[in-house]
């Protein structure tokens, strides 16, 4: 099982702040493994905020096809971590996200994100062509060719 | 970004009935993404106990090192589902596992999964080599040479 | 701190069956906290299912004003619960509920709760008189005067 | 239904700063009422880290008892939080605390807590008498007369 491949940290253009919580532990003293989905969401939420593309009552325009974790050393809360974030690919309905999570006071990886997401009309409740306005923001604010 | 690819329905051992709660969906209207993540793990953690592979204190004996999510139609909740689970692989150290998740009333698959477990020494920390126990048990059941 | 006061198994006349996960254990080995107001919230989603009350997209046709949870010993999960809930008063815009709720195999009451609810406006975002239909549901099925 | 009792702002001396996060809303459109009990749980983490009362692993040296929310404006996320804590009351094996929850950008009071806990000793799993260091050090902190 091949892990995603990321781009080194001078690469990636996104940055999120993000916080642990007590809560997000298991019983095995150790972050939850569906909380990583959860924070990489948090991290997504942020980075389309800042582009202007989250629409009414903070809906995302787009649903999630794949997500690929790597679970690189284990997670603690409460604790401040930061995720990079950067769009690597833009196709037609579809775009390809990664994500690196890290704890800010030690340096440590936790782990390491691949996601593809598909445009989305929440009226037919089926996947639609990406706009040009999207792509535009995306692609300028990543350095990529449309 | 390649999609795991999973055995046919009648290749599964193992099937586990699970409910989705109403607090499962987020703001989208659909059963969020992580809880996929939480459905695998008590699916997960029923087929280790049905084996008598669970620790003390309801331990899993592993971690995850990878697991590789494929959304297929939006979910649910509340709704009860079922997921099959097959152990397909078993290395040294680690195992590959895959999961199919479908809602029970319609018939419909929300989610595939393929994950990679390394099993785990919670005294260093750190991975070690697989039990001849573990490895018998999880054999046998699924008929895999060992 | 005056703990909730609640009626005896028999006077309740609805009863769900739900169940714990392996994820609503925390670190401290017991079922966490918050995961009660969640099963609470998935009972009384089945109830006003059952007296067809639930509007669409699942809405529930009022908000939370108070809950009031009495800790009675450490839950467990997985693990089958029942909760009993029991509408126990009628207001012009308000009810009260009351829920108990016990392990099946042991028959221990983890938690009992009290809850003050409002009905909700959801165009103008503020409470409401609380329907006719909504208050003869409610109160037929309870045995309540209206 | 008696709601908390709340000091007004001037009385609380412990402040922690938190976030909320996209996936706390639930399909309602508001923050889940689970959440809060979740807000508040992060909050007390803080306060009891912060006079150094924590115990191994991040273990609290307590459980609930109870705890009582009112719910007083409906919730968002992403959105960052104040949460103010006060110990009110310390009895022999017990105490009591309170919690007032607001947003930072625009100052309204989402929520307001009461909680009841129990000194824990997690070998005999029952109730302990509060040790003198844990009752001189909060006792201190709040200015109670022990």
């Amino acid at each position: 099982m091949q892990a995603p491949e990321l781009p080194a940290d001078e690469e990636f253009r996104f940055r999120a702040t993000l916080s642990t919580r007590w809560s997000d532990k298991d019983i095995q003293g150790v972050l939850n493994n569906a909380v990583y989905l959860t924070l990489c969401e948090e991290a997504r939420y942020r980075y389309f905020d800042s582009l202007g593309l989250i629409e009414t009552d903070r809906h995302f325009p787009f649903v999630l096809a794949q997500s690929h974790l790597r679970f690189i050393a284990p997670g603690n809360g409460p604790a401040m971590v930061e995720i990079l974030l950067r769009t690597v690919a833009l196709g037609n309905s579809s775009f390809r996200q990664v994500y690196r999570l890290r704890e800010i006071s030690t340096g440590q990886v936790w782990v390491e994100c691949e996601a593809l997401l598909v445009c989305w009309d929440p009226v037919t409740r089926g996947s639609r062509p990406m706009g040009d306005h999207f792509r535009d923001a995306v692609a300028r604010f990543e350095g990529l060719s449309i």
